[in-house]
Protein backbone atom coordinates (compact mmCIF):
# COMPACT_ATOMS: atom_id res chain seq x y z
CA UNK A 1 0.00 0.00 0.00
CA UNK A 2 1.11 3.24 -0.66
CA UNK A 3 1.36 6.19 2.05
CA UNK A 4 1.50 8.87 0.06
CA UNK A 5 -1.66 11.04 -1.53
CA UNK A 6 -2.11 13.91 -3.32
CA UNK A 7 -2.55 16.12 0.11
CA UNK A 8 0.76 14.53 1.91
CA UNK A 9 3.28 13.95 -0.49
CA UNK A 10 6.89 12.90 1.05
CA UNK A 11 9.36 13.30 -1.83
CA UNK A 12 9.54 9.14 -2.14
CA UNK A 13 7.12 7.32 -3.42
CA UNK A 14 6.02 4.30 -1.45
CA UNK A 15 7.20 0.83 -2.68
CA UNK A 16 4.08 -1.86 -2.82
CA UNK A 17 3.86 -5.38 -3.89
CA UNK A 18 3.48 -4.28 -7.54
CA UNK A 19 6.60 -2.17 -7.42
CA UNK A 20 9.09 -3.94 -5.76
CA UNK A 21 11.07 -5.84 -7.97
CA UNK A 22 11.27 -9.64 -7.82
CA UNK A 23 15.44 -9.47 -8.81
CA UNK A 24 17.60 -7.21 -8.77
CA UNK A 25 16.09 -4.39 -6.15
CA UNK A 26 19.22 -2.39 -5.63
CA UNK A 27 18.26 -1.31 -9.31
CA UNK A 28 14.70 0.13 -7.84
CA UNK A 29 13.85 3.64 -6.66
CA UNK A 30 10.93 5.20 -5.23
CA UNK A 31 12.60 9.06 -4.79
CA UNK A 32 10.64 11.49 -7.09
CA UNK A 33 13.24 13.31 -8.11
CA UNK A 34 14.98 9.89 -9.67
CA UNK A 35 11.45 8.95 -11.16
CA UNK A 36 10.49 12.74 -12.32
CA UNK A 37 13.55 13.19 -14.34
CA UNK A 38 13.33 9.73 -16.02
CA UNK A 39 9.11 11.21 -16.65
CA UNK A 40 10.63 14.79 -17.61
CA UNK A 41 13.35 13.22 -20.13
CA UNK A 42 10.89 11.39 -22.33
CA UNK A 43 7.36 12.42 -24.27
CA UNK A 44 6.43 8.64 -25.73
CA UNK A 45 5.59 6.28 -22.94
CA UNK A 46 3.94 2.73 -23.40
CA UNK A 47 0.51 2.51 -21.77
CA UNK A 48 -0.91 -1.38 -21.48
CA UNK A 49 -4.62 -1.76 -20.39
CA UNK A 50 -6.34 -4.73 -21.26
CA UNK A 51 -9.03 -4.41 -24.22
CA UNK A 52 -11.35 -8.04 -24.68
CA UNK A 53 -9.18 -9.93 -21.82
CA UNK A 54 -6.33 -9.71 -23.69
CA UNK A 55 -3.30 -6.75 -22.74
CA UNK A 56 -2.53 -4.16 -25.45
CA UNK A 57 0.39 -1.96 -25.25
CA UNK A 58 0.20 1.26 -27.36
CA UNK A 59 3.30 4.61 -27.90
CA UNK A 60 1.48 7.00 -26.24
CA UNK A 61 2.49 10.60 -26.12
CA UNK A 62 2.61 12.20 -21.89
CA UNK A 63 3.04 14.94 -20.03
CA UNK A 64 4.15 14.99 -16.50
CA UNK A 65 2.36 17.44 -14.18
CA UNK A 66 3.49 17.33 -10.57
CA UNK A 67 2.01 14.10 -9.30
CA UNK A 68 0.03 13.25 -12.55
CA UNK A 69 0.28 12.16 -15.60
CA UNK A 70 -1.19 12.98 -19.26
CA UNK A 71 -1.75 10.64 -21.57
CA UNK A 72 -2.73 11.98 -25.05
CA UNK A 73 -4.99 10.04 -27.54
CA UNK A 74 -8.07 10.59 -30.07
CA UNK A 75 -11.30 10.13 -28.56
CA UNK A 76 -11.83 7.01 -30.81
CA UNK A 77 -8.59 5.40 -29.55
CA UNK A 78 -9.70 2.32 -27.88
CA UNK A 79 -8.40 3.26 -24.16
CA UNK A 80 -9.65 6.68 -24.07
CA UNK A 81 -12.90 5.29 -25.26
CA UNK A 82 -12.97 2.72 -22.43
CA UNK A 83 -11.93 4.93 -19.35
CA UNK A 84 -14.89 7.17 -18.83
CA UNK A 85 -15.27 5.00 -15.39
CA UNK A 86 -11.83 4.44 -15.46
CA UNK A 87 -9.64 2.11 -17.03
CA UNK A 88 -6.80 0.24 -15.02
CA UNK A 89 -3.17 1.01 -16.93
CA UNK A 90 0.65 0.26 -16.56
CA UNK A 91 2.48 2.78 -18.00
CA UNK A 92 6.30 2.32 -18.92
CA UNK A 93 8.79 4.95 -19.96
CA UNK A 94 12.42 3.86 -20.88
CA UNK A 95 15.53 5.31 -21.84
CA UNK A 96 18.18 3.40 -22.88
CA UNK A 97 21.68 4.92 -22.21
CA UNK A 98 24.39 2.03 -22.84
CA UNK A 99 25.51 -1.52 -24.32
CA UNK A 100 27.23 -3.34 -21.63
CA UNK A 101 29.42 -5.58 -23.31
CA UNK A 102 30.93 -8.18 -20.91
CA UNK A 103 32.93 -10.93 -21.22
CA UNK A 104 30.36 -13.60 -21.02
CA UNK A 105 27.31 -13.42 -22.82
CA UNK A 106 25.75 -13.73 -19.38
CA UNK A 107 26.75 -10.57 -18.09
CA UNK A 108 25.90 -8.58 -21.13
CA UNK A 109 23.84 -5.73 -19.92
CA UNK A 110 21.53 -2.55 -21.19
CA UNK A 111 22.26 0.28 -19.50
CA UNK A 112 18.92 2.01 -19.23
CA UNK A 113 16.75 4.08 -17.15
CA UNK A 114 12.76 3.32 -16.63
CA UNK A 115 9.84 3.94 -14.58
CA UNK A 116 6.75 2.30 -14.30
CA UNK A 117 3.40 3.81 -13.01
CA UNK A 118 0.21 1.31 -12.30
CA UNK A 119 -3.35 2.73 -11.33
CA UNK A 120 -6.74 3.56 -12.77
CA UNK A 121 -6.71 6.26 -15.19
CA UNK A 122 -9.65 8.56 -15.90
CA UNK A 123 -11.01 10.82 -19.27
CA UNK A 124 -9.95 14.46 -17.97
CA UNK A 125 -13.59 16.43 -18.28
CA UNK A 126 -12.88 19.79 -16.69
CA UNK A 127 -12.01 22.38 -19.68
CA UNK A 128 -9.23 23.92 -17.57
CA UNK A 129 -7.33 20.86 -17.02
CA UNK A 130 -8.19 19.96 -20.75
CA UNK A 131 -6.08 23.12 -21.05
CA UNK A 132 -3.33 22.32 -18.72
CA UNK A 133 -2.96 18.83 -20.43
CA UNK A 134 -3.10 20.04 -24.02
CA UNK A 135 -0.14 22.38 -22.93
CA UNK A 136 1.53 20.32 -20.94
CA UNK A 137 1.93 17.43 -23.78
CA UNK A 138 3.30 19.94 -26.15
CA UNK A 139 6.15 21.27 -23.30
CA UNK A 140 6.81 17.43 -22.46
CA UNK A 141 7.92 17.40 -26.05
CA UNK A 142 9.66 20.53 -27.23
CA UNK A 143 9.59 23.08 -23.99
CA UNK A 144 8.62 26.58 -25.33
CA UNK A 145 6.55 25.72 -27.33
CA UNK A 146 2.62 25.85 -26.44
CA UNK A 147 2.90 29.71 -26.36
CA UNK A 148 4.03 29.47 -30.27
CA UNK A 149 1.63 27.60 -31.80
CA UNK A 150 -2.41 28.38 -32.50
CA UNK A 151 -4.33 26.19 -29.82
CA UNK A 152 -6.65 23.85 -30.43
CA UNK A 153 -10.29 25.65 -31.14
CA UNK A 154 -13.35 23.97 -29.87
CA UNK A 155 -13.65 21.35 -32.91
CA UNK A 156 -9.95 20.18 -32.53
CA UNK A 157 -10.41 20.09 -28.83
CA UNK A 158 -13.94 17.52 -29.17
CA UNK A 159 -11.57 15.36 -31.44
CA UNK A 160 -8.65 14.88 -28.49
CA UNK A 161 -8.84 13.03 -25.74
CA UNK A 162 -6.48 12.88 -22.21
CA UNK A 163 -6.57 10.21 -19.62
CA UNK A 164 -5.20 11.31 -16.09
CA UNK A 165 -3.19 8.91 -14.09
CA UNK A 166 -2.26 9.98 -10.67
CA UNK A 167 0.97 8.90 -9.41
CA UNK A 168 0.95 6.78 -6.54
CA UNK A 169 2.57 3.16 -7.38
CA UNK A 170 5.22 4.02 -9.11
CA UNK A 171 8.98 2.54 -9.06
CA UNK A 172 12.14 3.77 -11.25
CA UNK A 173 14.87 0.97 -11.96
CA UNK A 174 18.33 2.32 -13.25
CA UNK A 175 21.19 0.01 -14.96
CA UNK A 176 24.39 2.57 -14.88
CA UNK A 177 27.83 2.13 -14.94
CA UNK A 178 30.51 -0.36 -16.30
CA UNK A 179 30.91 -4.06 -16.94
CA UNK A 180 30.63 -6.46 -14.13
CA UNK A 181 32.04 -9.56 -15.08
CA UNK A 182 32.39 -12.84 -13.02
CA UNK A 183 36.03 -12.61 -11.03
CA UNK A 184 36.82 -16.28 -13.03
CA UNK A 185 35.96 -14.77 -16.54
CA UNK A 186 38.33 -11.32 -16.25
CA UNK A 187 41.49 -12.51 -18.14
CA UNK A 188 38.91 -13.83 -21.12
CA UNK A 189 40.27 -12.37 -24.24
CA UNK A 190 37.01 -10.58 -25.34
CA UNK A 191 36.78 -6.87 -25.32
CA UNK A 192 34.69 -5.78 -22.31
CA UNK A 193 33.15 -2.22 -22.42
CA UNK A 194 30.76 -0.12 -22.59
CA UNK A 195 28.95 1.75 -25.58
CA UNK A 196 26.89 5.03 -24.37
CA UNK A 197 24.27 5.85 -26.40
CA UNK A 198 22.18 8.59 -26.48
CA UNK A 199 18.88 10.60 -28.34
CA UNK A 200 20.31 13.00 -30.62
CA UNK A 201 18.63 15.66 -33.15
CA UNK A 202 19.89 16.71 -36.21
CA UNK A 203 19.31 20.39 -37.90
CA UNK A 204 15.73 21.49 -37.81
CA UNK A 205 14.26 21.31 -41.37
CA UNK A 206 11.94 23.97 -41.82
CA UNK A 207 8.34 23.63 -43.84
CA UNK A 208 9.38 24.08 -47.54
CA UNK A 209 5.64 25.73 -47.39
CA UNK A 210 6.49 28.20 -45.30
CA UNK A 211 8.30 31.74 -45.42
CA UNK A 212 11.85 31.16 -44.47
CA UNK A 213 11.49 35.07 -43.14
CA UNK A 214 10.21 32.55 -40.49
CA UNK A 215 13.49 31.80 -38.61
CA UNK A 216 13.99 28.56 -36.14
CA UNK A 217 12.41 30.15 -32.38
CA UNK A 218 15.16 30.02 -29.49
CA UNK A 219 13.29 27.54 -27.99
CA UNK A 220 15.03 25.05 -30.64
CA UNK A 221 18.01 26.55 -30.82
CA UNK A 222 18.61 25.75 -26.65
CA UNK A 223 16.52 23.05 -25.79
CA UNK A 224 17.44 20.64 -28.05
CA UNK B 1 -8.31 -13.97 -38.57
CA UNK B 2 -4.76 -14.12 -40.40
CA UNK B 3 -4.16 -16.71 -43.21
CA UNK B 4 -0.60 -17.03 -42.64
CA UNK B 5 1.25 -20.17 -40.87
CA UNK B 6 4.49 -21.30 -40.74
CA UNK B 7 4.22 -23.71 -43.24
CA UNK B 8 2.41 -21.09 -45.69
CA UNK B 9 4.02 -18.12 -45.28
CA UNK B 10 3.53 -15.18 -47.42
CA UNK B 11 5.39 -11.90 -48.01
CA UNK B 12 2.50 -9.95 -45.88
CA UNK B 13 0.73 -10.63 -42.47
CA UNK B 14 -2.77 -10.47 -42.40
CA UNK B 15 -5.20 -7.59 -40.32
CA UNK B 16 -7.15 -8.73 -37.65
CA UNK B 17 -9.60 -6.90 -35.92
CA UNK B 18 -7.13 -6.20 -32.78
CA UNK B 19 -4.45 -4.89 -35.55
CA UNK B 20 -6.99 -2.61 -37.90
CA UNK B 21 -6.04 0.81 -36.48
CA UNK B 22 -9.69 2.50 -35.22
CA UNK B 23 -8.22 5.45 -36.44
CA UNK B 24 -5.57 6.65 -39.33
CA UNK B 25 -5.58 3.45 -41.32
CA UNK B 26 -2.61 4.96 -43.88
CA UNK B 27 -0.24 4.53 -41.43
CA UNK B 28 -1.17 0.96 -40.85
CA UNK B 29 1.51 -1.27 -42.51
CA UNK B 30 1.26 -5.25 -42.49
CA UNK B 31 4.15 -6.52 -45.27
CA UNK B 32 6.96 -8.50 -43.76
CA UNK B 33 9.96 -5.94 -45.38
CA UNK B 34 7.82 -3.27 -43.50
CA UNK B 35 7.53 -4.73 -40.02
CA UNK B 36 10.57 -6.95 -39.54
CA UNK B 37 13.26 -3.88 -40.49
CA UNK B 38 11.60 -1.93 -37.15
CA UNK B 39 11.71 -5.31 -35.40
CA UNK B 40 15.69 -5.73 -36.64
CA UNK B 41 16.42 -2.36 -35.79
CA UNK B 42 15.51 -2.11 -31.90
CA UNK B 43 16.89 -4.48 -29.40
CA UNK B 44 14.15 -3.50 -26.53
CA UNK B 45 10.59 -3.95 -26.87
CA UNK B 46 7.76 -3.13 -24.24
CA UNK B 47 6.50 -6.52 -23.05
CA UNK B 48 2.11 -6.47 -21.68
CA UNK B 49 1.09 -9.15 -19.77
CA UNK B 50 -1.14 -9.50 -17.45
CA UNK B 51 -0.65 -10.28 -13.62
CA UNK B 52 -3.26 -10.53 -10.78
CA UNK B 53 -6.12 -8.99 -13.29
CA UNK B 54 -3.96 -6.07 -13.88
CA UNK B 55 -1.67 -4.81 -17.06
CA UNK B 56 1.86 -4.74 -16.77
CA UNK B 57 4.43 -3.58 -19.47
CA UNK B 58 8.30 -3.93 -18.64
CA UNK B 59 11.16 -3.15 -20.93
CA UNK B 60 12.36 -6.33 -22.16
CA UNK B 61 15.23 -7.45 -24.53
CA UNK B 62 14.40 -9.58 -27.82
CA UNK B 63 15.35 -10.98 -30.71
CA UNK B 64 13.79 -11.23 -33.89
CA UNK B 65 14.11 -14.95 -35.94
CA UNK B 66 12.50 -15.27 -38.90
CA UNK B 67 8.53 -15.29 -37.93
CA UNK B 68 9.35 -15.49 -34.17
CA UNK B 69 10.25 -13.36 -31.38
CA UNK B 70 12.50 -14.45 -28.27
CA UNK B 71 12.21 -12.29 -25.05
CA UNK B 72 14.77 -12.40 -22.62
CA UNK B 73 14.24 -12.82 -19.13
CA UNK B 74 15.22 -14.29 -15.81
CA UNK B 75 13.62 -17.58 -14.71
CA UNK B 76 12.24 -15.03 -11.37
CA UNK B 77 10.98 -12.81 -13.21
CA UNK B 78 6.76 -12.90 -13.53
CA UNK B 79 6.08 -13.22 -17.23
CA UNK B 80 8.67 -16.08 -17.57
CA UNK B 81 7.03 -17.74 -14.53
CA UNK B 82 3.86 -17.25 -15.60
CA UNK B 83 4.59 -18.62 -19.23
CA UNK B 84 4.95 -22.54 -18.92
CA UNK B 85 1.23 -23.06 -20.28
CA UNK B 86 1.53 -19.72 -22.28
CA UNK B 87 1.46 -15.88 -21.35
CA UNK B 88 -1.41 -13.99 -23.62
CA UNK B 89 1.08 -10.81 -24.45
CA UNK B 90 1.40 -7.57 -26.42
CA UNK B 91 5.09 -6.88 -27.80
CA UNK B 92 5.59 -3.54 -28.73
CA UNK B 93 8.47 -1.76 -31.09
CA UNK B 94 8.56 1.93 -30.90
CA UNK B 95 11.15 4.29 -32.62
CA UNK B 96 11.02 8.11 -32.88
CA UNK B 97 12.34 9.38 -35.82
CA UNK B 98 11.44 13.60 -35.78
CA UNK B 99 8.84 15.80 -34.29
CA UNK B 100 6.19 17.34 -36.22
CA UNK B 101 6.00 21.06 -35.12
CA UNK B 102 2.99 22.25 -36.59
CA UNK B 103 1.68 25.46 -36.89
CA UNK B 104 -1.55 24.54 -34.80
CA UNK B 105 -1.21 22.71 -31.51
CA UNK B 106 -3.76 19.65 -33.13
CA UNK B 107 -1.37 18.86 -36.01
CA UNK B 108 1.32 18.58 -33.87
CA UNK B 109 2.74 15.18 -33.86
CA UNK B 110 5.55 12.71 -34.07
CA UNK B 111 7.89 10.79 -36.69
CA UNK B 112 7.56 7.24 -35.88
CA UNK B 113 7.86 3.71 -36.61
CA UNK B 114 6.19 1.26 -34.48
CA UNK B 115 5.79 -2.76 -34.57
CA UNK B 116 2.70 -4.31 -31.86
CA UNK B 117 2.34 -8.15 -31.78
CA UNK B 118 -0.19 -10.03 -29.88
CA UNK B 119 -0.36 -13.26 -29.39
CA UNK B 120 0.65 -16.67 -26.94
CA UNK B 121 4.27 -16.81 -25.59
CA UNK B 122 5.39 -19.34 -24.55
CA UNK B 123 8.58 -20.78 -22.25
CA UNK B 124 11.27 -22.04 -24.69
CA UNK B 125 12.47 -25.60 -23.45
CA UNK B 126 14.19 -26.94 -26.05
CA UNK B 127 18.32 -26.58 -25.27
CA UNK B 128 18.70 -25.90 -29.29
CA UNK B 129 16.05 -23.61 -29.69
CA UNK B 130 17.50 -22.08 -25.58
CA UNK B 131 21.27 -21.38 -27.38
CA UNK B 132 19.66 -20.18 -30.62
CA UNK B 133 17.67 -17.40 -28.81
CA UNK B 134 20.45 -16.67 -26.33
CA UNK B 135 22.76 -15.75 -29.37
CA UNK B 136 20.17 -13.90 -31.66
CA UNK B 137 19.20 -11.89 -28.46
CA UNK B 138 23.24 -10.92 -28.27
CA UNK B 139 23.61 -10.64 -32.05
CA UNK B 140 20.05 -8.03 -31.95
CA UNK B 141 22.06 -5.62 -29.67
CA UNK B 142 25.20 -5.95 -31.36
CA UNK B 143 25.81 -8.28 -34.48
CA UNK B 144 28.83 -9.97 -34.19
CA UNK B 145 29.46 -10.34 -31.19
CA UNK B 146 27.73 -13.67 -29.79
CA UNK B 147 30.91 -15.01 -31.56
CA UNK B 148 32.84 -12.77 -29.27
CA UNK B 149 32.10 -13.46 -25.73
CA UNK B 150 31.81 -16.81 -23.44
CA UNK B 151 28.75 -18.63 -24.12
CA UNK B 152 26.54 -19.68 -21.54
CA UNK B 153 27.66 -22.26 -18.90
CA UNK B 154 24.80 -24.90 -17.47
CA UNK B 155 24.45 -22.45 -14.02
CA UNK B 156 23.45 -19.45 -16.11
CA UNK B 157 21.39 -20.64 -18.38
CA UNK B 158 19.25 -22.08 -15.41
CA UNK B 159 19.31 -18.90 -14.47
CA UNK B 160 17.82 -17.60 -17.72
CA UNK B 161 14.85 -17.76 -19.40
CA UNK B 162 13.28 -16.99 -22.87
CA UNK B 163 9.87 -17.08 -23.92
CA UNK B 164 8.66 -17.34 -28.07
CA UNK B 165 6.24 -15.26 -29.52
CA UNK B 166 5.17 -16.39 -33.10
CA UNK B 167 4.67 -13.38 -35.28
CA UNK B 168 1.15 -14.11 -36.48
CA UNK B 169 -0.93 -11.01 -35.44
CA UNK B 170 1.53 -8.49 -36.01
CA UNK B 171 1.64 -4.89 -37.83
CA UNK B 172 3.55 -1.71 -38.13
CA UNK B 173 2.38 1.77 -37.78
CA UNK B 174 4.25 4.52 -39.52
CA UNK B 175 4.14 7.59 -39.57
CA UNK B 176 6.84 10.11 -41.25
CA UNK B 177 7.06 13.29 -43.77
CA UNK B 178 6.02 16.70 -42.74
CA UNK B 179 4.24 18.97 -41.53
CA UNK B 180 0.66 18.55 -42.32
CA UNK B 181 -1.26 21.94 -41.02
CA UNK B 182 -5.03 22.97 -42.01
CA UNK B 183 -4.89 25.42 -45.21
CA UNK B 184 -5.99 28.13 -43.12
CA UNK B 185 -3.51 28.08 -40.87
CA UNK B 186 -0.40 28.35 -43.40
CA UNK B 187 0.41 32.00 -42.99
CA UNK B 188 0.24 31.87 -39.72
CA UNK B 189 3.88 33.28 -38.18
CA UNK B 190 4.51 30.45 -36.03
CA UNK B 191 7.77 28.52 -37.23
CA UNK B 192 6.81 25.23 -38.58
CA UNK B 193 8.72 22.00 -39.50
CA UNK B 194 10.49 18.68 -38.39
CA UNK B 195 13.04 18.17 -35.93
CA UNK B 196 14.84 14.85 -36.70
CA UNK B 197 15.65 12.41 -34.30
CA UNK B 198 18.21 9.79 -33.98
CA UNK B 199 20.31 7.15 -31.71
CA UNK B 200 23.24 7.84 -31.42
CA UNK B 201 26.32 5.85 -30.08
CA UNK B 202 29.73 7.65 -28.25
CA UNK B 203 33.04 6.07 -28.40
CA UNK B 204 33.08 2.70 -26.46
CA UNK B 205 34.50 2.81 -22.96
CA UNK B 206 36.82 -0.12 -22.43
CA UNK B 207 36.81 -1.51 -18.86
CA UNK B 208 39.36 0.03 -16.78
CA UNK B 209 39.89 -3.84 -15.76
CA UNK B 210 41.18 -4.86 -19.19
CA UNK B 211 44.45 -4.65 -20.66
CA UNK B 212 44.12 -2.28 -23.53
CA UNK B 213 46.38 -4.32 -25.51
CA UNK B 214 42.77 -6.03 -26.13
CA UNK B 215 41.63 -3.36 -28.76
CA UNK B 216 38.04 -2.82 -30.59
CA UNK B 217 36.61 -5.71 -32.17
CA UNK B 218 36.04 -4.61 -35.86
CA UNK B 219 32.01 -5.03 -35.44
CA UNK B 220 32.25 -1.95 -32.76
CA UNK B 221 33.51 -0.25 -35.83
CA UNK B 222 31.43 -0.94 -38.21
CA UNK B 223 27.82 -2.01 -37.14
CA UNK B 224 27.51 0.73 -34.22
Amino acid sequence: MHTSSSDQRTATYSATPRTRPTRKPDRAHYDEATVHAILDEEFVCHLGFIADGAPVVLPTLYARVGHRLYLHGSTGSRPQRSASDGLDVCVTVTITDGLVLARSAMNHSVNYRSVIAHGTAYRVTSPDELSTAYDAVIEQVVAGRSADCRMPNAKERAQTAILRLDLDEVSAKVRAGGVADDPEDMELPYWAGVVPLARTTAAPAQDPAQDPAITLPPYLRTEI
